[in-house]
């Protein structure tokens, strides 16, 4: 496996798989790798001829007070990590590699960030666009993989490349959880042991929601109130969002016809944690 | 010649043309051709194995009241023109294709596209940028060619093809002007003969300019007050800006030290021109 630092060296590698008619397979990572990154590179070994990761830590998708400096990073666990799994490059730039002085230039999907988590991170989906972007240009992959934990950021994604014409599919994969339910998440290392026990309070609003529904609670108001009146009974955590939404435009749905998308960000201590799922009638 | 309309039937001739090892130069135009247009492609023809053109009137780089309605089109006249100088193919699509429902995605220049016609035209720069990004992912050329007249946008093309990571070699080429100075344009057409003639107001300026420095006049504002003085000596001449700046980073210079872009955009009745010139010492 290769670990290479600057955009030419990886081109070069890159290029030179694709003249031999290899396909290639991106995850683009910010690194610290769990079970969740490893099942997007298990998919991608198994479509793709050249699988290439990269590991970022995208300085531009955090904003002021976030947690860009504390966020955990161990490049020598996660090139095992990637190795184990079969990945042939991990591409892994630096901050000055990939945001050179004079950097000006930005991509940004409109309507479909400025809800849910967009409201709260202003620019956070610019700073994600922006980066996955050049990624999809330095690498130029057949396909790109992301996990659906990270469900707005998913369909933001989506929507910059085809919008782009970005000729990439871009794959979204199952959120892998830890065996109580906890969606699996590189900021759950901060977690402490009684603030890890009260993060299953996100897990466990979701399975209530759908609970809630197959009873006939189809009332967005009514399950928002409900599943936030659940949440409110663990006293480490504070909602900054549950929403209800059109799982493709992310649009606030006033009844649950067929499904929904029931998303939240709940902070847990100083931990902001994120989950979703759809809900079916 | 080929002329197509889908991006999915221009793909389909560029991807076989790459597979086969041609080299891809792209123009990107909004049609109406001259001889401007004309020298980029034939440029084009020289460098690259297959010329596309692209011919499209972009709605999203037109402000309200700009007269993207108005703008002359001729496909049939300009594909004579295209063909005369060996196009390979036109592409040519209609807004729904480049935009259709539910478009969301810009991409924008920061700094080099809020000066001189980004603060007269807020929103353009952001349009152009979009739509080359757009044609760059559809044709993915080597080689892209712009003309220098429009200077303000190569450097912002220049900037987000380099800050992107687009594999692509972005080229500059010469303004090409009438026999009596004046730098071709396709809104040149909206000119009665009285605007023609008044028009020839801005080259002639740039001279004044350049005629000025060379006598010693070397601070901006004063060299800026004097271009603006001639200029208002054309009765018909109403001046958007002038400006005097650094031709890489277009801030504005106190001192010309050894080369200064002078930049200026001036209404000729309701037709707004543009024109710029290298000045050195």
């Amino acid at each position: 496996m290769h670990i290479l630092h600057t955009i030419r060296e990886a081109r070069d590698l890159i290029t030179h798989a694709r003249t031999e008619g290899k396909s290639i397979g991106l995850v683009p990572t910010m690194g610290y790798f769990h079970e969740g990154h490893l099942s997007l590179m298990r998919q991608a070994r198994r479509d793709n001829d050249l699988v290439v990761v990269s590991l970022f830590v995208n300085p531009i998708q955090f904003g002021p007070g976030e947690d860009f400096r504390e966020y955990p990073r161990d490049l020598d666990r996660d090139a095992r990590m990637a190795e184990e799994v079969g990945v042939d490059l991990v591409f892994n730039p630096s901050v000055e590699e990939m945001y050179p002085e004079g950097y000006n230039t930005y991509a940004a999907v409109e309507k479909l960030a400025e809800g849910l988590c967009g409201a709260f991170r202003p620019g956070h989906f610019r700073g994600v666009t922006t980066v996955v972007l050049k990624l999809f240009n330095i690498v130029q992959p057949d396909r790109a993989y992301f996990g659906r934990k990270d469900y707005q950021q998913l369909k933001v994604i989506e929507r910059m490349a085809k919008d782009l014409n970005v000729p990439v599919e871009v794959i979204g994969m199952p959120t892998v959880r830890e065996p109580d339910g906890l969606a699996m998440s590189s900021r759950n290392m901060y977690l402490d042991p009684e603030e890890r026990r009260a993060a299953l309070v996100l897990s466990k609003s979701l399975k209530y929601a759908q609970d809630l529904l197959n009873e006939g609670v189809s009332s967005a108001k009514e399950l928002k109130k409900r599943v936030e009146t659940f949440i409110r009974q663990e006293p480490l955590a504070r909602i900054d969002y549950v929403e209800i939404v059109n799982p493709d435009t992310l649009e606030r749905l006033e009844t649950i016809e067929d499904k929904a998308l029931i998303a939240l960000a709940v902070k847990i201590g100083v931990t902001r944690l994120i989950d979703n799922a759809i809900l079916t009638r």
